[in-house]
């Protein structure tokens, strides 16, 4: 694939001159236009040791608006930490709608540094990167993102002479002496590459290779292609969302709507001993809690339920022993303005524990297929992806090494009702209770279906759901003691 | 995920009766509309042994027209042939527009009956099969197809009593003994399933699991599902094509344009000993063939190349010695009207050649990305779809132990120019030239950009481009049987 590319293509000084003037003023506009547009861009530089991937950014950048795009580095140190998830620094990092992210290197450097990697564990390695990548930039563009992938190509001749030319250079351009040996590396690396690039391909986003031995030529490549790729997506028409189907009969709707929660007994009370066993079990969480500190093992417990399903008392005394310093409870209400412009999981890319910490969130990344879903804050097609992506999310924390658990607290229409006028008639709780969750409760019917389906379609080993019975705060407050204790233990080999 | 299904859910006659009335009378009407539109559908019944899918089948064809759909039963004689890629059944058996296929079982058997397989050697055959069916599903899916996935479940105790019934029955339905016996393995294939239908459900291609305890209750919940989603699919809005980029300038048009071909060198000619060698290769070829027939390995031999290049004249050469029992010729044109009618790769995998077998394409489903994408055939969405699909299929080829290689024919203009004129000058080739040949010449540069992107987008090394300088007509002759001998025995070991 890559040899067959022509690496003798030049370019003269005049036709290069009179190209990056008109183009960098049709950059400057398009820019204009994108932030206006609110697209996110991203845009790759990746390439051989001493292809000149640095000069070839600074020449994209020089045309552009500072305050419109960002570059970032990916170095050693940005990656580094093994215990997070592989893709968490990115996710991180992902422009906001309307900016430009240039990255020099990128997501790919993990899997292409699997060259080094022995020839039988670096086969099943590279299968889990890919898809890593792949499942990365699938949710990136059907959430609105524009990638555009350059990867800069020379031979092994023009690398060995640039490298070498850089040796006696006294910068050498910041680079380290394996730096100026990769040459040495490069019939080794170039299959894998290839693989890489091949199976990352994709019409969502391609890559586009440039030929990097003639400067100008480059440079001339690299701003046409952004200026295309841009054009094109401006160009591109709206999609109307799909109709949502012909209302079903009332049986037929029953029928088709799964159902977990009918079997749910929410009759169950604790027995007499529920004080001795909730200091027992607090006791047991905070040694749980520094086990995971020793193991650097992240633990995520996330909390959905009905409106005074008891979510917050259940974390409360989650926490009560607990060390603050080794866990956080994030509290999620509607994505603010700037969690807007991003894609909607990456605020919790943002919120996902250090390792050997513990993150316990009071509503999650599951409005999505709940309150936006039901409100219809967005698409059918949105939430109806929405289901593989969480759990491509939660399968990556997961193989990374964290443990992660979701609650569902089921209380039924009757008992949220007693708490909802027991709350508007004790003055220190009425704070708790509100207009909107009278309207809520008028779509109960809406919302059942909606968890129905969420526990259906998020029911993973890596992940599982706990449904919580909650009529009885006691008994739901033990049962999820118990079972974040439970699962902990198991995955930290049990008890210590 | 399974475990959490309430299976207790039941039906009255009275509501059954009514709602299988209403619900037939709508899927009648759902067929007809469905027909019209042109929309191939295709429903996969899955489910436990003895969870009553050929009963719930039949309940929903009777409602249907028979000339509009079509039974599918997936038993293992269907699925045998280990020579053929997994999926080629399949795809020879994907309905055309406006009909529907309704599978007993389907391309979930295989990956199912993983459970099977050791732990070791399973996780890495089930990732192989899970990437294989969403492939398939998604390029269908992509392709316009609707896709209705339905597991029919029930629990171990529930399957235990209906087989034991069976076992007294002197028909048995038609079981065997280890179909009777198979709630024993019950536990062991749950996690199994499971995996499966998880790493399957996808927004495009979703799973229902339909409670099938209560056969009134299954029922109504498979004609609501299917009338449902064929509803949804009707309502949809069309998606607009994309429209294509702002014309850049000449020089920015160059630049970004791959070039692979500027770099072949047209004025190769073969040495005196043109007639000596070819004899010795086709003896060898021949040779070949046969140890291709005894290894039972398929090899696929693609013709690409522009008009009057020489395609016929290298599979004149290349098949003059052999046993013509042990190849085909398949020439590529338009598709015809049926073919139209089906996903655009169908017809290429009706033609994969038997195990042992060599399929010789004059012209190949690269139309795609040459013929179609520069008529303006298909959207540009489409073809830029289409490079990854096609090596999708290619690796699936590859990985069934096919042996495939491509040849791409390339002459200058000027050297087409004086062939055209000397088939319009000699009465036994006037045919071979027509209006045609002359339009297309005239796109000579908008074919050539297709080229480019071909040639670099699905060189692989699993099924690679092989550039043939083919000024020369003996060169070219010589270079394409050297190539099938040495690709062919290097993937059979070495000669014979």
């Amino acid at each position: 694939m890559l040899e067959k590319v022509d690496l003798s293509r030049k370019l003269g000084k005049d036709e290069y001159r009179q190209s990056v003037k008109e183009l960098g003023a049709r950059l400057g506009e398009l820019q204009r236009r994108q932030r206006e547009a609110g697209i996110p861009v991203m845009v790759v530089f990746e390439g051989w040791e001493g292809s000149g991937k640095g000069a070839q950014m600074n020449q994209l950048i020089l045309p552009l608006d500072p305050r419109g795009f960002r570059v970032q580095n990916i170095t050693d140190s940005f990656m580094s930490d093994p215990f997070y998830p592989a893709m968490y620094p990115f996710w991180r990092a992902i422009p906001p709608a309307g900016r430009m992210s240039i990255y020099n290197r990128s997501w790919y450097r993990k899997a292409i540094e699997l060259w080094r990697a022995p020839e039988e564990s670096g086969q099943g390695e590279m299968e889990k990167k890919l898809e890593e990548i792949r499942s990365f930039e699938r949710q990136l563009v059907d959430g609105g993102y524009l990638l555009i992938k350059l990867f800069l190509h020379i031979d092994r001749s023009e690398q060995k002479k640039r490298l070498q030319r850089l040796k006696s250079d006294e910068t050498k351009g910041a680079r380290g002496q394996e730096e100026l040996n990769a040459y040495k590396n490069y019939d080794d690396i170039l299959p894998v590459l290839e693989e890489v690039i091949r199976e990352t391909d994709r019409a969502h986003s391609p890559w586009t290779i440039v030929e990097a031995h003639d400067r100008r030529f480059a440079t001339v490549k690299v701003l046409s292609v952004v200026a295309r790729a841009l054009e094109n997506r401006l160009n591109q028409p709206k999609i109307e969302t799909v109709k949502e189907p012909v209302v079903l009969s009332e049986l037929e709707e029953a029928v088709t709507t799964p159902t977990v929660l009918s079997k749910v007994d929410l009759s169950l009370e604790p027995d007499d001993s529920y004080k001795k066993e909730m200091s027992s079990l607090q006791r047991r969480i905070r040694r749980m809690e520094y086990a995971l500190y020793r193991d650097r093992r992240p633990m995520v417990v996330a909390f959905e339920g009905w409106d005074a399903a008891g979510k917050g008392g259940c974390i409360k005394r989650l926490t009560q022993e607990m060390d603050p310093r080794g866990y956080e409870v994030i509290p999620v209400g509607a994505p603010n303005d700037f969690e807007r412009r991003h894609h909607y999981l990456w605020r919790f890319w943002q919120d996902f524990p250090k390792a050997g910490h513990v993150a316990i969130f009071d509503r999650t990344w599951y409005g999505r297929v709940l309150v936006e879903r039901v409100e219809g804050l967005c698409s059918p097609l949105e939430w109806k992806r929405a289901y593989s992506e969480i759990n491509d999310m939660e399968k990556q924390w997961h193989v990374s090494g964290a443990i992660v658990m979701k609650f569902w607290l089921q209380i039924d229409k009757d008992e949220q009702l007693r708490r909802f006028q027991s709350r508007e008639e004790t003055p220190e709780k009425k704070w708790k209770i509100t207009e909107e969750d009278w309207r809520n409760r008028e779509k109960w019917d809406l919302y059942e279906k909606a968890v129905e389906e969420m526990l259906w379609r998020t029911s993973t080993p890596y992940a599982p759901w706990a449904i919580v019975e909650a009529n009885s705060k006691d008994y739901a407050r033990l049962k999820v003691l118990r079972t974040v204790l439970s699962m902990g233990e198991e995955a930290l080999g049990g008890v210590r």
